[in-house]
């Protein structure tokens, strides 16, 4: 007999109102990262902000129109992107909304709200 | 006019041989992480293995067993995983093949060939 593993991560258990209206947000925390799933609906935005972090973004569906350090670009299902830390970014969920999965380093703390 | 987002990651550009045959891998490597997409063919059986850089993982289709640390779980479409730095883990993919997205912190080195 094996056990279940115990650093699966549940994404729909975890899922809580984000810091944003309309950004439902999951979130686990490691030591050396935290991992989250945003799921955005249609046309929300998510205002500008900036955090020590480092952040890798990849869309899972729908799109999101991503503005950072003066250029903007819109991604769909598969596309990815880094932002490098301390580096003012912000975003537009799509006319179908986008759930996105994004990964930080260092971990953001829980205080954080994301 | 404004400018092409500059950190971008396009998967299908960085796609190479993995270190296992049957893995096609593309990896980026930010200053505080690296983040790889894998595409696993059908039942490829990637031995066990540890790294020092604590892993994230989503699978974005197909499916996978993954044995971590006396467990083992199968993961399907959405499911995600930590594995602790320093862990042994190993993981064989579905019948279907497994299409698999990762992040490491602190970044893995391109040496290590994934």
């Amino acid at each position: 007999m094996t056990a279940a593993l115990d650093t699966r991560v549940r994404w729909d258990e975890l899922a809580r109102p984000g810091p944003v209206a309309g950004v439902e947000a999951a979130t686990v925390h490691g030591a050396r990262l935290s991992a989250a799933r945003y799921v955005l609906e249609p046309n929300v935005v998510v205002p500008e902000h900036a955090h020590a972090s480092e952040e890798f973004g990849h869309v899972l569906a729908g799109s999101l129109e991503l503005r950072c350090a003066g250029a903007v670009e819109r991604l769909g299902p598969g596309d990815a992107f880094l932002v490098p830390g301390d580096t003012p970014h912000a975003a537009t969920a799509g006319p179908d909304g986008c759930e996105l999965l994004e990964c930080y380093a260092p971990p953001r703390g829980p205080k954080e709200g994301r």
